[in-house]
């Protein structure tokens, strides 16, 4: 049973469906196509306004493919030291941006704190040609330890990057789990609390490998249309990301696997509490799972065959690691089942 | 009908089906999979030794990996003018090489001609300081005008290349055409003509989206490995690429559906030959077919709802086109059915 | 005696006193002293308006940076195929654009013909997200072949760009060497012209190593102090860029010195057409003489210590070469001495 | 008084003789002139060994351009948070790396730790394909808080780098302010002590503008004279930038230079300590002073129109700055005189 990653299981039923629909006949290549035009009126549909619509097959593309749109060459990129941009993507906002900074954060919980944000703003002076200069801020919703940003909390850091003239990127590669356990509306949580723009994840939640970036500013969007195709990610078969996407946001299935996952996660953390046995480094607020395990669990789920990752990630700030425990981290998705779920706990609990 | 692309019709249903299979269960994430695996064994095979195999969901992050993997910032990249990398991919070989320049060389149909390699090399000075040093020759096989290079041309263009040090690169968005064109073995016309690099395509030949970059020299693969996740192009659930690719390279079903996409445009040649309505600018080597026609028989076929391009390329050398003609191409694919092409040639001579 | 290059003798009298001045006492750094606000000021006289002024020590550093001020990494710079820009400067504006394309034109002397610039721009789509995209037209005044364009032809060329949104840049490597020919004043051939940006060459003409980007639209050019950074190109110790150009263009010294090299190309030229040894391959409308030398005269030369270069480019449209001729070019500069001229033109017709 | 910065002076007698000697007659153009050789053997003979040299005007481009030749696109330079390349060089080794990350470390006095070192090592996989390639580690010597590393530290850091396949380069902007702090050779403290490229300063130490690359391993050398030219940085007339170097290494001037710029310091440190007026950050090994002044002495220095920079760095490890204090930063360099070191002094003192 596979906890490592919401990308461990494959596509959802109706997302399968739909490729398989959407192979009918001829079709107008590179994404002038009928389902990519009803795709891009979905996004505004569901954003509550225009948008610009740029679809991709991966999370590392629709980033980096956003940030290169607001950020020169000699900008920064201020995120959070733990972001998925900045450990994971081997250089690629570097790469898309022509070599742009990125400018590290602290915060609990891969959490941007506002006050280390205002710390790194007051160290780079607007207009220094010495410096970087600060073009855009990266949030990652859910963060990378499974917290999510409040409508609240994003306006607060919208309002002090926007007042340096910098624009605001969300890593949506968990939008839906976020927005699932916020409980918000795409629009709240975004372009209405600040967000520029967006790269609204479907691979990790369902589908087979289909990314948006959703930009709110269209003024800022024509050059991506450039940028994806010398990026090598315009499609020619266009209409198959589109197929994927349209069967995501149809009827609210993006919604519902993202609240089963996140239900699922809930029944672990709830189970992991219950046991006496492990604590959780941070509350559960989206599909992961963040216990400090004793060792001797960890090995024991281990010989079952349970498959997830030990977390090298900073610790939590009020949970010290004793040197006979393990940090790991579960990650549910739309594919977890719940009896899963519960022979995990079971194993948890067996000792 | 649709003549417009190789990629305006969908999936083979042998692919299609491979997908679906391939949606059982937990697999690990970013080509770590089993049928990742497979694939890197059957590619060896296919080729008849060792390869590295990248794969990737388009051809223009093929062909510009590719070359970024032989071509330093300070490179060229000598092609025909024609080439798609030159004219159709928005610069993305510029992008992946760091800002490489590419060098335009002339030729009958797309093909560059050895003498105007020569003359291009000549112009280039190894070590001089002031010019771009020579680093890649890039080959389209088949040429954007559906021609094929012999392995002996193919020897004769690498060997300039490889006395100069420079790496050779082969285009095969429609490799497999030009295999079956030639009745050559993948082997004969790449390694043992000299190919170091070559961008193995499929999504024309039937897949979804997939194509594979195929390292013969393994030295010069490793550094692909981060340049691909760098570009955003390393998959998260890749058994969807890997699936596609297996059941492309399975029972020979890549060269079934090359071999029946050549006999149309052959059947679509041989029956615009006779009609005596049109002559065509090029043989047909592989499955594009390029008429030159009255202008009248042009719009006769339009108003019958047949889809594909006027050709705004050069002319053929012996085929100067008149005021009331015009040059078209159609593409011939795995999908193209013999009754559409009898009724486009039924049109074609109904006047 | 040296007529390869006005790189090959070093600095005028003024210039060099200048420097000696500008070592008095304490100065800020990185451009923050007093001569370069001096100088500042002064191109502002100069041009009749006001400018954005950025110094830098050579001419490739000053094209490379002007072009990535107004040419996007999906753009076009489009030139003449013989421009230094294209074939001299080992990438350069690709570098520092982030990998844009440098399309090439024909035209006689290396002068782009205008309708060599509308049939690129026709194969060219706005919006065609598979090309890159037409940004800049780059001028070189004078022209690698020593021709240069009048007010009327740049107004021409500036209008056809500026009517697809692209900006117009001058190579100005030999700008005052240009103006001098044409009369005109420094205003007139630029902005009033449709001239965006300028490379102003002071190192041909006199100076130690000093150019300046001038830019005529303000808005454009505060990003060049950040990539003037990044570029390695801020002189901690500006006030000697900046005192070389003060001097330069202090009392007209710039156009004295490019008035005399003119006055020496005409005093060659002149006698050229009169020996009846050799003809010339374009008029002589700046600093540079091609001739179409007798082989033995070339050798004769030659043996005589006469340094100059056989040129490469492209023949004169009008003056086939024979076999037992070769196309020189003599360049002369602020320091050639008549005497020097003298001697050459007597060798040459002493056979 | 400016103590601002070793760049606030001038060009010592002996370099700007050499450039007015310089001007003699005509001189092969782009390095290939006579000085230029005599530089190159000169430099061999300053490090006992053949080195590849290649001058530049600014040492933001000596360091970028080095690191550019060690560095692939996916790679990391590992350096200080500090460090000059990390803060002051508006991203520059980004820009010629083609978009490569600096990963910062720590260490007290702006020099690395070593424990800093291999705890970032631990946390970069080699060959994990989502993570930037440890690729270079960059040492500034001096460190920014003007403190030095010795040969044994040099060789412990370069230690842990070369096992790990990384190239350690050297920022030297006040390379001869180490050596003469240390008392060794140049060749002990670069290339036996394990460093790969060497930025050689001489512009904060009396040149006008200039700096040499060196490379010590000559195979990493053939591919930086494209990266100088492409980066703008190959002087047309290159005999100024080589004579400046010669003057600079003739005769011991560039270590004289240094020695005094570093016995002035020591005499500042001296009287600041013995003043009980102030307390310094870290101990003077090179030619900085970072005095910790209580806020009133700092108004009385500015009142009396000494120039220098509050500090805005880290703080010392054991010096915690109260809030009546300041932390400043006093450069000497070969124009320092006596006699101002004495007047700051009384100055301080006169409280």
């Amino acid at each position: 049973v596979n906890f490592a990653s919401d990308n461990a299981y494959g596509v959802s039923a109706p997302i399968l469906d739909a490729i398989t629909r959407a192979n009918e006949g001829a079709a107008r290549a590179y994404g002038a196509d009928e389902i990519t035009k009803r795709v891009e009126a979905g996004f505004a549909a569901l954003f509550e306004r225009e948008v610009g619509v740029f679809l991709v097959a991966t999370g590392t593309a629709a980033n980096a493919l956003a940030l290169s749109a607001v950020t020169p060459p000699y900008g920064a990129v201020l995120c959070h030291e733990e972001a998925h941009i900045n450990v994971d993507e081997c250089g690629a906002p570097e790469f898309f941006t022509g070599g742009a900074k990125l400018v590290t954060l602290h915060g609990e919980g891969a959490k941007i704190a506002p006050e280390s944000l205002t710390a790194a703003l007051d160290g780079l002076t607007p207009g220094n040609p010495h410096q970087v200069q600060a073009a855009a801020l990266s949030l990652s919703q859910a963060s990378e330890c499974g917290l999510v940003y409040s409508p609240q909390e994003v306006r607060a850091l919208a309002g002090i990057a926007h007042a340096r003239g910098m624009a605001v990127h969300m890593d949506g590669a968990r939008f839906a789990n976020a927005v699932a356990g916020l409980g918000v509306s795409p629009a709240e949580i975004t372009w209405r609390a600040g967000v520029d723009v967006l790269g609204f994840g479907a691979t990790k939640n369902g589908a087979l490998a289909a990314e948006a970036v959703i930009v709110f500013d269209k003024a800022r969007a024509e050059e991506l249309m450039f940028r994806r195709k010398r990026g090598g990610h315009l499609w020619s078969k266009g209409r198959f990301l589109a197929a994927q996407i349209e069967a995501h946001l149809q009827d609210g299935h993006w919604l519902d696997c993202a609240r089963h996952a996140n239900a699922m996660a809930q029944t672990l953390a709830d189970g992991i509490r219950r046991s006496n046995v492990a604590r959780l480094a941070w509350p559960v607020q989206a599909n992961e799972v963040f216990p400090i395990l004793p060792r001797t669990v960890h090995e024991r789920l281990q010989a079952e065959g349970f498959v997830y990752y030990e977390w090298p990630g900073t610790q939590p700030a009020d949970g010290k690691i004793g040197p006979d425990e393990v940090m790991v981290r579960f990650v549910t998705s739309f594919a977890t089942r719940e009896a899963d779920v519960e022979r995990l706990l079971r194993t948890l609990r067996a000792g």
